[in-house]
């Protein structure tokens, strides 16, 4: 049902805001089926997927600009936890019929100005039309020294686990969202425009024995890493990093966060970093109280594949 | 809202379901977040994107098997006309609520088969909910020997055109099931499970001057390797293989083929292929009936980015 269904005259209207946005090479301008990609010499590619869906990711009515930035850092996140240096990213769309070129064009501002910042290109995708809700794709492409993608999988006990930045932010302002509260901010800036922890991932390549990207929630998470490294890992409440008013706990179950979470075999200083745990001998997530208690929380996982 | 839509517990089977399926070693088992990836010695990696979204490309009732058939293979299709060798995909996957544990089963036996049948292997992806229909989008990685990917720039007047196949076929099987007819099977057949030219593809590596697959329509596809080359190609309706009771011009408008049109410098003798035009100075694309008069016909152009 492919011909019928699409708009030609919208689309090389796409083609016409997309093909800037393909920079490099071998994405060739976006006039063929395929692109081109080899990693840098002595590097190999690291390559993530992320679908984003309105209503489900974001509002259908949050600034196309910011669906955008999201769409491909959310990606970008997972690069920077796999300690990968972006190079590229296809994406494809499905567009709900009552899109507008506008719409189109801020989104496609939106890629371009993460692009510069980030140092990615567009190397390719398709659109289609779709009589669900907006639906955006990203395969994002980096590049690590061979063999040196930061796992999941390599948390030993004794190992140190930590934390970039702030944590729960992302969730609380989801929750102001659903509200329809446009206040503090800072908290819903943090849920539309997650930040990918680029430079601390370069850093913690080598320094690293697991790590990930917190965007299902902190605990679900490092259940992840506990799972496939075959530990236990213990988070104390009080040392997760959370901004004033943002209740630790909750914020352990928010996700969302796009922050790191590592272990480490031996202490790490970096800045914005905080320790909030260790690796055990055992199996799964446990979270601390003060007293060292186990306090019971409803866990929230999400598998990936 | 990433978190609140997802039903842990289906998430965690469909995990289960596509491990097997990640049988490289860059791919961890699906344990992580990323996989690795690099092209063979001496090649590059060729890369394509398409996304599929029932009641557009496939009917949502279609075989589950059938449907991850086709949303592989029109990506392989790419990967064929551009000359390259499957190697992986990622996929993600948007799943409607009332998507069943069977369906989902099947769907990723479809996947098995022919990833076997085209030894690729699955390198890793995303699901998440959606309110909208299924919608699958695919990113294909193949390999050809460094700068030898078939492209659509390359077709010069003097060129011959060429098809594989015969065209048509997959129309009229959309058209049979538009009007819920179940025969004849044939054309059915065609329009559900497109058979991607791998051989052929590999076969014409240094052989055709522009090459890409005929999903759009056979004239709209020209169309763009005629734009890119800036050429003009006129196509022989007479010359044009059907299958026997389809109009030649109403298939060259059809789509859904997944045959390889290509030009070439030098005459060709290849077992499926047929010469149907050749390529001139100019502009777009004709096609021309015995006498060599235009015929007209309403031009359906879909733009690909």
């Amino acid at each position: 049902m492919t011909s019928s269904s699409s708009k030609p005259g919208e689309f090389e209207l796409i083609a016409r805001l997309f093909a800037p946005l393909a920079t490099s090479r071998g994405a060739f301008g976006l006039t063929d089926d395929a692109a081109v990609v080899s990693p840098p010499r002595g590097h190999e590619l690291v390559v993530t997927a992320d679908a984003l869906v309105a209503g489900v990711h974001f509002f259908a009515d949050d600034p196309p600009e910011l669906i955008a930035r999201k769409a491909l850092r959310v990606n970008l996140s997972d690069l920077a936890a796999k300690g990968a240096k972006p190079l590229f990213y296809l994406m494809t769309l499905a567009l709900p019929h009552n899109v507008r070129y506008d719409w189109l064009k801020a989104f496609a501002r939106g890629l371009a100005k993460d692009q510069r910042e980030f140092g990615l290109s567009l190397l390719g995708g398709d659109t289609t039309a779709t009589p669900g809700p907006l639906t955006i794709s990203i395969t994002a492409f980096g590049s690590v020294p061979k063999g040196r993608m930061l796992r999941r999988k390599g948390a030993r006990p004794g190992d140190l686990v930590y934390v970039s930045g702030t944590i729960g932010d992302a969730g609380e302002g989801l929750a102001l969202l659903r509200r329809k509260r446009t206040a503090p901010k800072k908290f819903i800036d943090r849920y539309r425009l997650p930040m990918p922890r680029l430079a601390l991932g370069l850093a913690l390549r080598g320094m690293a024995s697991a790590a990930l990207d917190v965007s299902d929630g902190l605990l679900a998470d490092l259940g992840h890493i506990a799972e496939v490294s075959n530990v236990r890992i213990a988070v104390e409440a009080g040392r997760i990093p959370v901004s004033r008013g943002v209740d630790p706990v909750r914020a352990a179950v928010a996700g969302d966060d796009y922050e790191i979470a590592f272990t480490a075999h031996k202490p790490v200083a970096l800045a914005g970093v905080t320790r909030i745990g260790r690796v055990e001998r055992g199996r799964g997530v446990v979270l601390l109280d003060a007293a060292g208690e186990e306090i019971a929380v409803k866990r929230k996982g999400f598998a990936h594949f």
